[in-house]
């Protein structure tokens, strides 16, 4: 019997996917890596011990596993390759709210908006609201260590990450951390996890700790005439408030997006902030009228505000309607860099700078507050000048980041796409102390390979 | 010439203390430990440089490095070992605050009290406050992943670290994060060393979040007629409220700490609880208002509400001093246990009850919002039954805590007063995983044997 026999007969019947079409889908994640592997099969796991079985297996023949929750990766973590495994943890989806103690008990194909609504029905919340937060799973929000748009305010997910179930490279199955919410017992492990893209283990249940629900919140939009007023503004707003939301999307960005869908957007601004505030009480309206006076002062041309929810729903709509918009301009290559807030102005003219030089179209939009943006840069698929061009704006952007104190990933991960530039950010040494940690959980290389190192 | 007299050359005059007198101070931390070591020698490291060229001796001629910060540790963490170096932060102490990027770069010997400070006088505040805040050290804090009274709210170290300077255990000095606030380029490295405890590095460097100054507080404090209907109050008001301090204190804690000091506590409560509210403006009185409801549903004899910032940190400070005003009644073993928040009314029982087997005085106080609790068993150091008593009841309470879904230790660090215990609560896959990372980073063993693992 061959090996993929072995594991075929060690699953139950429909646990493992061989057929072409089938597996197909699982070859690419959004960021639709052209040359993504074609994998052996995918594993479709409904519980733990298939996780475990399929990794044992993975182990004793030496076959690359792929983890991958719902496939909406931005940086290529769950691009197949030759010759793999997919170990697709989309079936596994049970959420459990234990509301005494406040926490979620979630396994990692469920998804984000899934546990924000379980969560939602005993007055508690979730917070971490990637853009994709109905899209992507908890297990690939874990992976990469995923942010959003009330992360300025609330965090990020290792923030509210308080226990792991892992699968490990050897088949062993570990439980990290449990329902406290204070514990230091051992090395930080599960914080270790946390982001690392399924090249050290399979997170197979995660224990979320959860906050009381948001208070009501108000929205700020705010018109500059250019990204650098309104990322002078983010800085400003900084220094003595924390505001739920602060975020920028650029001419650009506002365009594709009215372009995809009409939602009110004003087509002339050079750039629009749109910030919340949930500060309790008469606080908010304090709050909204200095986030309007810092944009002011920074040069907004207009300020609009509403305590309407669904009002403030809409404009925030439009901003996560950014992605599909641009995508539906031509292919894409998607950044996610990050800079120190203050250097926010930087980046942004950097990038400005780099899409004139290259000739590319980078409409930006940010998770401004915390100086994360997102340049896509928009090419022709099938013009091989444009997509080189592409290409050289992609690698100037995440130099510019670095060159400003910054990151070449704030939230979505390395991935395969920015695996080449990782080198560059931590320099010679530290990316031998990520080997040596890689090379100790997983000697034989089996966990995600090609990702991230 | 001898190892040690090569290690005195290679570095300047005084930095290496010898003298027997001198090191002897060295050799504890505030637990005490009376196996502590005779190291060969104190070097008191003025830079990184001295400490690179310290580690990179102690690899070279197989010696131990016990790094040591303030010495306030209350696990033995710090404790000196046999032969071995302590390498002392003390004088690392400088602190500069990038105002712009709400950062503060701090070298680790500088105390919390003195971060705070230099921050304070530029409107922004670093949340983290171990009771112990005015003398322990960052380095320690960040070996630790400290916690303290504002972290129900806040969050602890790990929160706010967003870089490190790391010397590793060849020499080699490394750099990870900056002053980003969002980046998942690499293994979360970072996180892995903060709550480290020295095993797998030795901090030179932090860089802290930090954030706008904290509003006005108001304070609470309820006497409850035992530790149950307290704890009790303590959940209830986690359910809705975010106060940004929930404090108790046992009946054998307040008269500790009345004996040591006249604070004006309520000696005949069975518990009292401090809490505090930082909501801005108008919400501020509301979350009060709801938080003396609680109290009261849950049974609170009195409850007395302040808005006076002195009076306020009159009773915080009656919390703080329990620990000296209880290692005024005898020798102690600190325990540092915590429990998921809604377990605190059992985890408190089982103390109460591990007192009476044991015949010991463990007076409690809490950090109760987070479930972490600050059992403090008291012992005559001259009776041999008494101390017998005492280390039966230190392991009892810990596997009280495993028993509840909790952890040995919330904040203070398994050090070497907890490794007996650390299996118990991570089992041996865990423990194996914790012992593959520690081998990895520090193949030798130099970095501070003996402690955690």
């Amino acid at each position: 019997m061959d090996a993929l026999s072995l594991l075929v007969s060690a699953l139950p019947d429909g646990v493992v996917v061989t057929d072409p079409d089938a597996v197909e889908k699982y070859r690419f994640d959004w960021s639709r890596d052209l040359l993504a592997g074609h994998p052996l099969a995918v594993v479709r796991a409904e519980d733990a011990a298939q996780v475990q079985t399929t990794v044992r297996w993975a182990a004793e023949h030496r076959v690359p596993v792929v983890p991958r929750g719902a496939g909406s990766g931005l940086s290529g973590g769950s691009t197949a390759v030759d010759g793999g495994i997919v170990l697709s943890l989309e079936r596994m989806r049970a959420i459990e709210v234990d509301v005494e103690c406040r926490v979620a008990v979630v396994e990692p194909g469920a998804l984000n908006a899934e546990v924000k609504a379980a969560c939602a029905e005993h007055g508690l919340w979730y917070p971490p609201d990637p853009s994709s937060y109905e899209i992507c799973s908890i297990g690939g929000n874990v992976a990469t260590n995923a942010g959003g748009l009330c992360c300025v305010k609330y965090g990020v997910t290792t923030d509210y990450v308080l226990g792991l179930d892992v699968v490990l490279a050897d088949g062993t199955l570990v439980t990290l951390g449990g329902k406290r919410i204070k514990d230091v017992a051992g090395l930080s492990l599960l914080k270790l996890f946390v982001g690392s893209e399924g090249t050290l283990g399979i997170v197979t249940r995660v224990l979320l700790r959860l906050v009381p629900a948001q208070a009501a919140r108000s929205t700020l939009v705010a018109s500059f005439p250019d990204v650098g007023s309104a990322a002078e503004a983010v800085v400003d707003v900084g220094r003595t408030l924390r505001p739920s939301m602060m975020e920028l999307m650029d001419n650009a960005s506002i365009n594709a997006v009215e372009d995809y869908r009409s939602m009110g957007l004003d087509r002339t601004a050079g750039a629009l902030l749109v910030a919340q505030s949930d500060a309790p009480g008469a606080a908010r309206a304090e709050e909204m009228t200095q986030i309007a006076a810092a944009c002011e002062l920074a040069g907004a041309t207009a300020v609009f505000s509403t305590d309407d929810p669904a009002e403030g729903e809409m404009f925030v709509e439009a901003r996560r309607l950014a992605f599909p918009a641009i995508e539906a301009r031509g292919a894409l290559l998607l950044e996610d860099v990050g800079a120190p807030v203050p250097r926010l102005p930087d980046l942004l003219a950097a990038i400005a700078a780099i899409a004139t030089e290259h000739e590319v179209e980078i409409p930006v939009v940010a998770h401004a507050g915390d100086g994360n943006t997102h340049p896509i840069i928009v090419f022709d698929a099938g013009d091989p000048a444009s997509e080189k061009r592409a290409r050289l704006a992609f690698e100037a952007v995440m130099r510019a980041a670095i060159d400003l104190g910054g990151t070449i990933t704030g939230e979505h991960g390395v991935g395969r796409a920015k695996k080449g530039a990782l080198p560059d950010q931590l320099g010679p040494e530290v990316m031998a102390l990520n080997q040596r940690v890689k090379d100790a959980l997983d000697p034989h290389g089996i966990l995600n390979p090609g990702a991230v190192l």
